[in-house]
């Protein structure tokens, strides 16, 4: 069910042989009237023809429907594919009679291959015949690239359904853009507050996560609200606005963390709080500079906890801290008090036995305080395997 | 020869017990008195004890020797760190009746674990007796931790040797701290003449270079001039000024070079030039930002193209640039003209063949035009293969 779990959205999923392996390719998710819609896009400079237009028509108008292709990326495709963005949309309003503007757009696949818009357009009536209120599930289907499995959520919180889907195996798959979310509500909210909403607990979840460092040129979150449950509008600051975000980031957290489990190459799951800093924002920077090292990725794969590797990377985030006041602890076990690694993890086998099991756990657990100062953050990301590098560097044109 | 070949200096490397390989790991390189020395270190907050020690002397006296050992990092040892740093240069001022302020130090190896102090102390004697003009090439094998081949280089301009040697394979030794370069010349060049110099061409050759993009506890690049070939001293903008600057920047450039070809893992050199930049720090974020994409790495490793990759790391460098005004050649094939990859790419197979014979040299050469700024910019990297997870996943404690 996923997006079309709350009332008063309806969705398809078809194969329209965009991709050569004839999986399902084109999605198509469609809010009442009334729906409000909030995104967060990349921040790559080179975005794809269909991030730019979605950008656009959200900050124009009121959109409250989004087309997704999967096999090719209309990235770095000039101006041809900004006129195939459009003619998507265009072919979408007209097949359900409405205006392009209420259309958004997300592709996600090979950056610089044109959109295969013949088969875009063939596609196009059996999509839009395809479209129900139990479609979420094939269009959770039609949005994978190299997923493995499909990611979708629900979840309820007082007076409102909430459902969602993702795709993106981090930002590592060949070739293939990225991270796409959907999630879905039947509360009732105004688009600018949805875009509160979004912007505090939704873009925060998903930003938190790293696989390899690499943003995509097509990342993409969209946050529907269509009001179908038939309540009031939720009002910012009330208790119903209080659940309603919770529940939202609720969704959003487990999406994230289904997108790490099916990284590609990924074998454990890397789960980095940092305790302490100055502010938040430095938190979140040295919680992805540990979570996005090279060196702790490896380590974490070859499962020894290797504290030096992260002593390494808070050093060397940009982000200024007293190293003599840095404590880690891997799991349950101290490496590293007030800047030093314990001379008794080199002497004798118990302290840095310990701190192996707890580097063999499938989600590996790394908690760095670097002071007394509120910020804290979290981050989720995975570790290093041959694999990565066997999907990456084996994959050829 | 290396360190040694400039008139003025002796060095020794001896097996003091420090490695448990039994393999050369401590050395010593002494200029004459008069030598001047400038130094470059690293920018990570958690520097090692020795890197503390050695900015500190640079910055307060006149030192004119180093001493180097392998096997431990001193890095997060706490005070017992800088205590040991300490204990070690005065160790050798003893044995060379001269002042321990005379005295730098370098460490490489392991994080945390305390510098075998004992071994250290009882090696002495013996490195100290092998001190000679000869001893460059026993100096360049005895601070070598992972590396598979000693890093020597020799050059000479008019009226002056120059002698270097350099170890790291990369930044990515298991555990193991990092990039140690030395470089000598028996020109006579002022204490800041020289930093002028070190900060000039030395140090954005071995910043050029990245092979994970993490920033060891322990990189440490020292400059020193003996003097002993006779001449005047070198005055700045002097023609023999630019003629010991150019030559000095080669040794720095041919040992960078010698570190990526021997970066664990890598199986081919990356060689990024960007041009068209607003300024030189713009190029330089750029070029590190594509040298130290995982994607274009693993590219790279697969011989296989990807324009995609390359503007992906473009355009999420952090660096302004217009998208569609980027060009990019790999070796002489273009592969993206004005930001769009050419649709005869994924059309026929000639130019997609072109660039995927480029991508299989030894040595890969990706050229990046961003605009018509002058800012430019090189940076030196390797791929990222299934070597560089087994050397670091598999390696345990």
């Amino acid at each position: 069910m996923s997006v079309t779990y709350p009332a008063g959205f309806v969705a398809a999923g078809v194969t329209a042989g965009l991709k050569p392996s004839g999986r399902p390719d084109l999605g198509l998710l469609v809010g009442d009237r009334g729906t409000t819609v909030a995104g967060v896009f990349t921040t790559n400079l080179a975005a794809a023809a269909p991030v730019r237009l979605s950008r656009r028509r959200l900050a124009e108008g009121a959109p409250r429907m989004v087309l997704v292709n999967s096999g090719q990326a209309n990235a770095a495709t000039g101006e041809r594919g900004d006129e195939d963005a459009r003619a998507a949309t265009a072919a979408t309003a007209l097949a359900l009679g409405t205006a392009p503007e209420e259309v958004l757009q997300c592709s996600t696949g090979v950056i610089g291959e044109p959109v295969h818009m013949l088969q875009l357009l063939d596609g196009m009536p059996t999509l839009v015949a395809a479209l129900g209120p139990a479609g979420g599930g094939d269009f959770a289907l039609s949005i994978m690239t190299t997923d493995t499995v499909d990611k979708q959520v629900t979840t309820e919180v007082d007076g409102a359904r909430i459902g969602g889907c993702a795709k993106g195996v981090g930002m590592i798959a060949p070739d293939l853009a990225t991270m796409l979310a959907f999630i879905t509500t039947d509360a009732a909210v105004a688009a600018e507050d949805l875009r509160r909403i979004a912007l505090a607990v939704v873009a925060p979840r998903f930003n938190a996560i790293t696989v390899d460092g690499c943003t995509s040129t097509n990342d993409t979150v969209l946050l529907f609200a269509s009001g179908a449950a038939g309540r009031q509008r939720v009002e910012p600051g009330s208790r119903r606005w209080v659940a309603l975000a919770d529940g939202i980031e609720e969704a959003a957290e487990m999406l994230a963390q289904a997108l790490i489990a099916d990284a590609e190459g990924g074998t454990h799951a890397l789960l980095i709080d940092v305790e302490g800093a100055a502010s938040e924002a430095d938190a979140r920077v040295l919680a992805k500079a540990v979570a996005g090292s090279a060196l702790v990725k490896t380590a974490a794969f070859g499962g020894d906890p290797n504290p030096g590797r992260i002593i390494q990377a808070i050093g060397s985030s940009g982000v200024i801290v007293d190293p003599g006041r840095v404590d880690i602890a891997i799991g349950d076990v101290p490496v590293v008090i007030g800047g030093v690694i314990p001379p008794t993890y080199f002497e004798g086998p118990e302290l840095a036995d310990a701190a192996k099991a707890r580097m063999r756990q499938p989600q590996i657990e790394i908690l760095v305080r670097v002071g007394e100062g509120p910020g804290r953050s979290r981050s989720l990301g995975c570790d290093l395997s041959y694999d990565y590098v066997r999907i990456n560097g084996e994959y050829t044109t």
